[in-house]
């Protein structure tokens, strides 16, 4: 496994899988993997011919008073974990080598992105689109797989792909749990022991709201507010949303019409999200 | 020749061209040919394996109050040139196959798009990027072609291409002028033949307002003022705008930085673009 720090050399090196007629697959990443990227890693490798990972803590999907700086890093541990899943490829860029200080373009979607987290993260999802069609445009990837814990900004990624004619299939994975029902995230190790112990409580009302969902007719409201109630009591948080949506992530107000119940909780020094499909 | 007017047509044939070896070359146009674009035409066939011309009125790149419907077009005629030119290729889609209704990415340079046509096109170069991003990604040229009349529209270009890592490389052609100065464009033909006689007056001006600011030092104004003046009488025309700009399409102050002067110019019904490089 050769790990990269420069665009040039990634495009020569996939320019050489491509002539030898290897598919090429991309697991966009931000580094300090847990077991959701090494099974996108897994998913990439059964796919493709050669399976690229890149690794960068994209600095213009932070906002000014967000984590940026804190984020967890540890490319010797991430090296290790994504040589032991034969991945071929890391590319591991500097803020340097993917921004010009004077950059000006940027990708914006304007109506997917606009509900549930880009309520409350302005300019994240301009920042995920424009750092992840850079990444379309240096690797030039036939794949590209995502979490589905990242529910809106899987719809975001495939919005782009459709309306700018990227010529990259897009794939979904599922999320992947702690046993005891947490979603897996890179952020999880800043949980104190008491908040890490009350977390599940997150993803147990949205797996029992589901339930709630699944057949029910009109108002969403008053589910809301009961499974609103059960997160916040459940796991001592503060909820920034709860909502069911659409496949479009448009808030729906017939609950027939819901496809996903999503949240994001504030939980100590920690923004959790999750969400789960309403069969 | 062959005239394809759906994007898996033109994926497929373009995708065989290069397993054949062949360098892809894209003339990006919105048809009703003059000089102009046969010459980018001929700097593509010299350059490229495959030449490809794309003719799409691209109606997102025009304001509501501007000639989108009035825009000439004539694909049989632009047929008959293109062939004649030993195009390989000519990509004519409809705006149902460029743009989903419910079409929602845009591309979005801030920077180099703001000033001269920016100003008094609100939303253009908006329209410019997105369609240019998705030729890109439908044809992956090695090589894109564009005039340098749209001198504003090719730095946006150049600088998308630059901030987003697209891997093709942008080759700029001089402007084709008509005997008299005038510079070529679709929209001519809408000149009255008196409006005709005199819109060469802008290029005269401009030339030689390109010969005073060579060697030039200091406030730009004078110049600019005295340019300004000669413009409108020769040409009984409304300046939307003059400017005296750098590479990156700022406007300078000190005539010493003076890259391009740049104009706008109303005259009866059309709006003409011109500029001249001060050596």
């Amino acid at each position: 496994m050769r790990v990269l720090e420069k665009k040039d050399e990634v495009r020569n090196l996939v320019a050489r899988a491509r002539v030898g007629g290897r598919k090429i697959g991309l697991v966009p990443t931000m580094g300090f993997f847990h077991e959701g990227h090494l099974e996108l890693m897994r998913l990439c490798r059964s796919r493709c011919g050669l399976c690229l990972v890149s690794i960068f803590v994209n600095p213009t999907q932070f906002g000014p008073a967000e984590d940026f700086d804190r984020y967890p890093r540890d490319l010797e541990r991430d090296r290790a974990l994504a040589e032991a899943e034969s991945v071929d490829l890391i590319f591991a860029p500097a803020v340097e080598e993917m921004y010009a200080p004077d950059s000006s373009t940027v990708v914006l979607e304007n109506l997917v992105s606009r509900g549930l987290c880009g309520l409350g993260r302005p300019g994240h999802f301009q920042g995920v689109a424009t750092v992840v069609a850079k990444l379309f445009n240096i690797v030039q990837p036939d794949m590209a797989f995502f979490g589905r814990k990242d529910l809106q900004q899987l719809a975001v990624i495939r919005r782009m792909v459709r309306d700018l004619d990227f010529p990259v299939r897009v794939e979904a994975a599922p999320i992947v749990r702690e046993p005891d029902g947490l979603a897996l995230s890179s952020r999880n190790v800043y949980l104190e022991p008491e908040q890490r112990a009350r977390a599940p409580g997150l993803y147990r009302a949205l797996y029992r709201g589901a339930g709630m969902f699944s057949g029910a007719k009109g108002d969403t409201s008053p589910l809301l507010n009961e499974i609103h109630r059960e997160i916040e009591s459940a796991t001592g948080g503060r909820l920034e949303y709860l909502s069911a949506v659409d496949e479009e992530m448009e808030e729906v107000d017939d609950a027939s019409d819901c496809r996903y119940l999503a949240a994001a909780l504030h939980l100590g020094p920690v923004r959790l999200i999750d969400n789960v499909e309403v069969a």
